[in-house]
């Protein structure tokens, strides 16, 4: 499981002060929590209500990158943000996100490709998020031909079928399941199939509970990597567990230490 | 989902002792307890150490009967106990199990149409359990095609693909939910899709979590009802919210309970 730590987003009290006051050390402590709970990656957002985005992004990318050399994952919806940054983050990275309008995601895997880094594409368009699985799962195969075209290998790749909140869009869970078995079968190999997971219980009770229940079912279509919280424990352990059951490592009883320090 | 209470099984021993001493009230408290939990059905098991078999299912499943109406499982791998039994217990139930042979299946499938009783259909044969997801496929659609020929209803029919504890077979799991999505395309409407749940988890560490994020796992490929401890809370709540994801049900804050008292 390709685990993208969420924790470092400007969206929560603590890395939203932490970018303000320039607090290394709060950042830094969020990277190697989460890397030692078994993330791979580490998503960074500097929130929405920052003045110098790129700034802010350099500096949090350069925090991180002084502890560690996992892949970052630039978070923001703004391209000149991202165009401008991209260049200047050292080692392994993945552009967080493009929408799959030709001209939109061509720019992207440009961007991406020309400095060796991933790209999450996401199945949305002019006409935004999809109300069926087709059409999921037709901008899915758009970005895969684009991504082909541009020269960015499929484990580059991550395709993100955007999940709703089961409060407010009941089918949505369903549709992205759907979605992902089908794309998985596009390419061989496949490209990464993604969700930004808290978003299916955004405002739900049970959070925690609809989070795992959704991953392991995700998991079971050929989901393969998640924005998610490795905080979590139980989100983790259903995590290593559902791989587990897919024989994707052999059970030992210490199987949930073992895949966390593998 | 069909949920099947596993508890009122012999190899239990307050159930071998209350079946000893005919102590009927422990039975309908554990009865009582598993519906109230949100069993559909429960399964009744006298476990291998009982003289009288034949007596002590007839009593059971009388002592049972006297306190729901629930539809009862009646778990016995002996032909000759089921045979004699069935015709004798009130109300809805479901033989428990027959193997796919077409010699054994079509005797169960008189058995239970004559009856107007369901059917659980092992893929298992004479050659054992199957080593591959087409085999299970093979032997699953051929106790399909027995049960059409013999007037057994798609509905009253369960298929179980037989788990196998993951730390004996790695592979078992991911092998029974490719046959659980296969086999729910073999006719429309599609027969029930079932698991002995507990199976995949024996002699593991951490049962609980294995138990909990298979059944996710199974309940998105397909499976629809499951032998499994429904007084397992954490794995009750699992199966609810497992279908709430599914669309199945409307989201609402207190979902779990409403789940349970519908």
């Amino acid at each position: 499981m390709y685990v993208i730590g969420e924790r470092i987003n400007g969206m929560f009290t603590d890395v939203k002060n932490a970018i303000r006051g320039r607090n290394g050390k709060v950042i830094q402590d969020l990277a190697r929590r989460q890397l030692a709970a078994g993330a791979t990656a580490l998503d960074v957002n500097v929130g929405p209500s920052v003045s110098d985005a790129e700034g802010a992004m350099v500096w949090l990318a350069e925090t991180i990158r002084a502890v560690t050399g996992a892949p970052l994952v630039i978070d923001t919806a703004r391209w000149e943000v991202m165009s401008a940054v991209v260049p200047k983050i050292p080692g392994e990275k993945i552009l967080n996100s493009s929408k799959a309008d030709p001209e939109i995601a061509s720019q992207y895997v440009e961007l991406a490709a020309k400095n060796g880094a991933g790209l999450i594409g996401l199945t949305i368009d002019a006409n935004g998020v999809p109300g069926s699985v087709d059409k999921r799962v037709e901008l899915g195969a758009q970005l895969i031909t684009i991504a082909m075209e541009g020269g960015l290998p499929m484990e580059k790749l991550f395709i993100d079928p955007i999940i709703l909140p089961v409060n407010v869009a009941p089918k949505n869970p369903a549709q992205c399941m759907d979605a992902i078995l089908q794309l998985r079968a596009f390419a061989d190999p496949p490209p990464h199939l993604l969700l930004g997971l808290s978003n299916v219980s955004q405002r739900c009770s049970n959070r925690g509970l609809i989070n795992r229940t959704y991953l392991a079912m995700a998991i079971s279509r050929g989901l393969d990597s998640a924005i998610m919280d490795p905080l979590d424990t139980e989100l983790m352990n259903t995590a290593i567990t559902a791989e587990l059951l897919l024989g994707k490592m052999i059970y030992c009883d210490s199987f949930l230490e073992a895949a966390r320090h593998e």
